[in-house]
């Protein structure tokens, strides 16, 4: 892996190691970073990338087509030959696409030739964005599009995808903060004070679901010490938080039933904008509680 | 099964068909009934299983111990021997003990002999007041009770178990009503209305649960048409309703996510009090909910 | 008065008696009752009322605009003259327009004469279903109209008044409900159960209100032993609700500051249909609330 | 006014400059300044009170008893003679406890001689954490004390009332904050996000209230750009908090209904404790809400 790099470095670098630098941030096609080496200086990262992104929205129809060819398949696990750049493998390997159980892997399969059939290229999607129920959903879904639409869809994928990677090999000034954040926040009504010392767990939940993603523990404010999740895009999916109240009212001296009505409060909630700020608040008794999404 | 009779027959009928009629609603102690005989009439069925329990409650110890000592393990599969009565038997396969896992057989097993070993009699529990997690509760707490209070605790369960079935053999006027009650409520808090046609999933759960218990969907005053459990004991245990919101929001034109923030929404809760009146209401917008145990 | 007849009754009634028993139901209109007879027999009272209705809708302009110049103004403090019928003055008197302070008087004066000048008739509107602040805003809002809108406005009103004064004169079967009712529940969220005990005050409030209403106090389901208004229209307005909550908590043993952050809990709302059901239930603990319309 | 002066300034000065500086922190007490100075340096503003409050607690009850004679009665108009210090003079203006009505007056004075009878000294309180209606009931309390009681009652709010005053006094570095602090939010649940461009006011009620503080608007968080009170202490007391929600959802396209079932929603609560921070969140629909006292 190649060193991080300042904004201010790359400004500066001759053009092969910039590209050498820049040149695999859109999969295999060197040319991008060269096309976008006369914009320099970048006074941001955010502008660097958006000339990238120029330099493929102004590419002839066939260029941008080839380009997207050169994109690996999700979800195969081809052995040898033709192989992914190292951030697509991270990126799948982020999911476990690349350890799929033989159903999932023949329903990739499957998938992956009614896209390739009707598009030419294979499905491009930013993984990072996503859960595999989604990656699923989005898949059946994008494959009835029109050729145009789709072909706009895999661009703005293609945007998601290289923006992250951009990121991740820039330090210093100048570069974007990567927001989706979750967080939470514990209130016990029945005194007006933070739910203190409430043992939460965060949990993707679907049909081929990662499970438990994070336990924390409300601080003396009723919220987590740090977010559930932060500084990354959220997946799109759907998410349980489970909240232990019946162990935090069980020291409070609270009117309560044996078992108590009350014990793990589970709040189901989907995330769709993965760049968003999901703040999921619980305001609860032993006996009822209110979950909603906050700010 | 003896023909349902109504509780001025029982006031008439000859001394032997009282006790045939009645004789089997005490394990195996048609003693008790007989000593019965000399209260009629009763004005209630309520007051028959009084005197029935007074009874009891006044022979000696050693006749209760003998008494309890009649009555059938729970958890076994004994073929042939030691037949219980045809209540029994229903009882106990109400909750599917009389087909039970290996391990949870073993653990029956485990407890029936330690609890025999403590108090020289079988383990006695009204049945169907209890989910399986709360009978192995019970069995677990119970068998460090000392003598005196787990005997006590034993003719409880007895007088739990034989109003239920007393309540079974009667018909007419003079029965009590059998409570128990568990019902919801669903209201749109968007608009101030019902939320109608709302789908609705009731689970018992737990570590050895039975699963989906009821389905409904709400009416156009936001309620099931008949309550989710209704005139019989709510088992001791763990439940979670489930309101699909998402499908009920989709046709409403409210402002939503895709995929929507709620979809489904759990609620999951204990009951403690098998006679008691449980209502789960939910308020929902898209975004947020409140549920509680309500009125 | 005249006595209360039943449905079955009127329809037998010689015709001089019809008309007599019902001839200023329609405010000195005699011909609408005589009209309606020829429909008897009438199977409820909605179905004479509807006939009655009729017989104005199917007259000519000329003769629709003559009955509503027969109806008093509101809000006059005339002596002597041009007497109104006994309805219209139990009407007015119900919401103290027989009895207005000097600006009320001026501004319903001025009301009235620009209303007279655009239309040539009185204003008339159904008082019953209306507080001043509804009357004045009505009253405003309808001097904008055109002609042929406020000749229907004014019918649609005269259907209210006569539907009320029908109701009003008949008893027995066949006669329809009034609807309109005012509810409230209060649930002590700490607890889980009914808030019993509850002091319940309900206000007027505007910038020309009645104050309060109707005190009342919880009973062992947190409900008022009858509703807060039931079985008549609630007036179009706005109405505060107030729960002395801090007695309520006083007595529970519940975590609380002094003095306590809850004590008096105001719920303001309005009510728009006369004839609908509102229930305004309180969800509670000594440190939050959730009020809303229920079902 | 004497100018302000840092920590590190009162350090340093002459004697008679200190006490010129602190002398009157203390009502017409420069004795308490002066035996003070021999502790000098002091590290915090606090440590500088805490010392000051030192000698007054060491000195003997005579002198203590002498120290409180010295102090103004509250809620008199007296001219000419016996002037209270700037300091007090502010406080008590503050409350318009300067202009009084000739009830509330009267009410004073008759407290004042009661008070004053019973402890030899007047009624002392930290005007500034008070409103009106809570300086009458803790006076009305506090004279039902015994005298040591009230002693140390008295230089309870002695303490209060001085570290305000020196606090007043002193800038830079080692000066503690004076907390206390009044917040909300508004939340729309229809959609999930803050209700921006709510209009809010709260005012103080009670019998003898000021009304109106402060007016605000939500900003697109939902919250006021700045607390509602902040940095002060919250005079303990009962409010309401206005917010015009029945504006907001004119503009929202949610179902509302006309007139809107909420237009003006009224929080009313009482604040218990002056240092501490009150956020009294709002969630809200055009049918329900939620308040409470959030963190």
């Amino acid at each position: 892996m190649h060193a991080l790099k300042t904004l201010a470095e790359l400004n500066e670098l001759p053009r092969e190691d910039f590209v050498a630098s820049l040149g695999d941030v859109f999969e295999k096609a060197a040319w991008i970073a060269e096309a976008a080496l006369a914009a320099r200086p970048f006074a941001t990262v955010a502008a660097l990338h958006d000339t990238m992104m120029h330099v493929v929205r102004d590419a002839s129809t066939e260029r941008q087509l080839a380009f997207l060819r050169d994109h690996p398949e999700l979800g195969t696990r081809r052995a040898g030959a033709d192989p992914m750049t190292e951030a697509s493998k991270a990126e799948q390997g982020s999911l476990g696409l690349d350890r799929l159980s033989d159903p999932e892997f023949a329903r990739f399969a499957q998938l992956n030739a009614a896209y390739r059939q009707r598009f030419g290229f294979p499905f491009i999607i930013c993984v990072r964005r996503h859960t595999r129920d989604s990656i699923f959903a989005q898949f059946e879904r994008r494959t009835h599009n029109g050729a145009d639409a789709e072909l706009a869809a895999a661009l703005e994928e293609i945007g998601f995808i290289t923006r992250l990677r951009l990121v991740a090999k820039i330090e210093g000034p100048g570069k974007p903060k990567t927001t989706g954040r979750l967080s939470t926040h514990a209130l016990d009504i029945t005194c007006g004070r933070p739910a203190a010392g409430v043992e939460i767990a965060l949990y993707e939940i679907g049909t081929s679901a990662h499970g438990l993603l994070v336990k924390a523990r409300t601080n003396a404010d009723g919220r987590t010490d740090s977010p559930l999740i932060a500084d990354q895009p959220l997946r799109i999916g759907t998410y349980e938080l489970e909240f232990k109240v019946g162990d935090y009212f069980a020291g409070s001296g609270s009117a309560r039933s044996n078992p108590s009505f009350l014990d793990v409060v589970p709040v189901r909630f989907s995330i769709a904008e993965p760049e968003g700020h999901y703040h999921v608040p619980l305001l609860v008794t032993p006996w009822s509680y209110i979950a909603y999404r906050g700010s």
